[in-house]
């Protein structure tokens, strides 16, 4: 029986070294996957999915629009798909997420979705929060806090240093960086940040 | 350390037994739970906590607006709650779920929510919504479709027998019953019910 | 797929509950499941599962000889057994847990077996040590140490108060008493019973 | 809280290049492991521990007998340690798996151990053996069987292309080969071998 499986994990967490792993363990037994990545803009087209550790392979991206039922139907029909494994997946709208699910129950394709959980301001995206609702398996990937808990949440910073908890989920071309930590790191920081911005009377 | 825990299942799953029979751990260790269940109105007060099997204990209702950091801080520096056990959690506003973090990041003490993941139009509550994206564990409690597959989704039947798939979310005094089915089921049952829908040419 | 389920924990973690509630879940759609729990002496027969929260149902017994596949293969081929519960599972010869996985994967029936994972002495069960080395899934059922950790080990006492730790695995008639703790402090108290028992020069 | 985690996979699992994730995490992060794995002979001293995705990392090998909790406190007392990550883990005695614990315990060190749940006779090894007894965390690694089902098992095949199913658990300079299976084609490969082992009358 198929199932979608989304395995989340905050950055570092190795998301896309499993995903390049899982790939190579359907390729020993002869079995071809479908990669999957976010287009960088609103044409989906070839990308590649590389890990930190040096790994990396082509892709296949996926558009914002783009129906995914559709897309793993086309091969899915060739038995040429043994699973489709989908990186940035909080990227995806909740349509996309529900089309993958039909694509597991109707085509009997397993789906395995790889992302974020939460973004800077604590918020789900919207891909992760539809895979979170209706995954068959959640499954947490860890990376590690500096005070050594799971590194659950991502800090946001400006150019400055400073931790900011507010604006776009998604910033381009930004000089924005991003820091694993714990959740009670991240409400540390966020209760300093609110202290500084309180008006001093 | 403590942890923020999310026991999600569908109607029937047993999250309440589980709720009394980890009330009944802690008290066999000499240790108290602050039980919380939500309010039938806007008012908290003295609720109670039943299992579909017979078990039943008293638990404090918590209201849409209440502070559950300030709830569970009261006991918690009283040194008398060994752990949060919070039932009917999809209720919770996505407010109540980062006072409960903050319960358990600086208070020390443990949560564990149990509730429904998805509403009748498969989509997450808030409470839900917000545990799964910041729960430091998320499990699932199985039950069972008629196929025999987890159930994991959940049908709602107007008085006539028919299932429908818009209205409220919360309905109050209507005659609608439930049904726990797996997502393929419930997605044929909506598939079925929007041919019916379309108009004829 | 059918699958072979191992949920392990200590006493008092709630295993015959959850094994009670589960089959309620099936109960509700229409479904039977076969009771096992282990036989007192050498015989099967009838027997009971009951939880410490006042739950119980009549159970078929297991003799330690018997073939549980040949036990599930005549229900199942009656199609009366949407699944088999196994409590006390711990009691299960290795054999009798290849038994069961065979009925998973031949049978197609799912099998849910509870038990302790390991004695007063550390050491698996030889049911748990097979279940632990083929079972599809593995759960931990959560008791509470004193210290609030979990409880994944077990003292046992003698008449006088006094932790144990060696003697038979199962104790006929005896008047032992046993308590759910931590790994640590079940280390804390074989150290200290070992300095207590060492040599004084 | 420090943990003992045991990620069990059969081979290709992907076991290794987690554990160099693993590592890599803990690095960005300004934190050194210990990375440990089998010695091929008696004798420990170095090693290194290779991906089949092309990743390595040098590591200290433990040998039969080494107390691994003394070899845990000398770096962890010098306060270099995060974690230690230890590959092979099926080669461990059960007495190392007990030390093991003890660093967590004592030391407040996480441990994480991958390695084979069962070797090609479906029969646990003596380290995996002990750390599914005492792991606070047990994990699986999923790697894939022909036929799409999650191969938990191996399957041991002489120079001939025959499957085995006696034998030692290790094989030193022999021409065997090795292919993970789901737990329902090791058993049919089993049942076939022993029908064609079976006398002729």
């Amino acid at each position: 029986m198929a199932k979608l499986f989304f395995h989340w994990g905050s950055m570092d967490a190795g998301k896309s070294t499993l995903l390049l792993q899982t790939q190579h363990n359907y390729r020993v037994k002869g079995m071809e996957c479908l990669l999957l990545t976010a287009a960088l803009d609103t044409r989906s087209g070839e990308g590649r999915i590389a890990s930190r550790l040096g790994l990396e392979s082509v892709a296949e991206t996926f558009a914002p629009d783009e129906d995914l039922f559709e897309k793993i139907m086309v091969p899915a029909a060739q038995a040429k798909v043994a699973a489709v494994l989908c990186d940035e997946a909080h990227f995806l709208s909740p349509q996309q997420v529900m089309q993958l699910a039909r694509g597991v129950d109707e085509l009997k394709v397993p789906v395995l979705a790889y992302g974020l959980r939460t973004d800077f301001r604590l918020q789900a995206f919207p891909g992760s929060a539809a895979l979170l609702a209706v995954a068959d398996v959640i499954r947490e990937m860890r990376s590690i806090c500096d005070c050594g808990r799971a590194a659950t949440a991502v800090l946001r910073f400006d150019e400055t240093g400073n931790p900011v908890f507010t604006g776009p989920q998604v910033q381009i071309g930004g000089n924005s960086t991003y820091k694993s930590v714990c959740r009670k790191h991240w409400f540390e920081a966020l209760r300093e940040h609110e202290e500084q911005e309180a008006p001093v009377h």
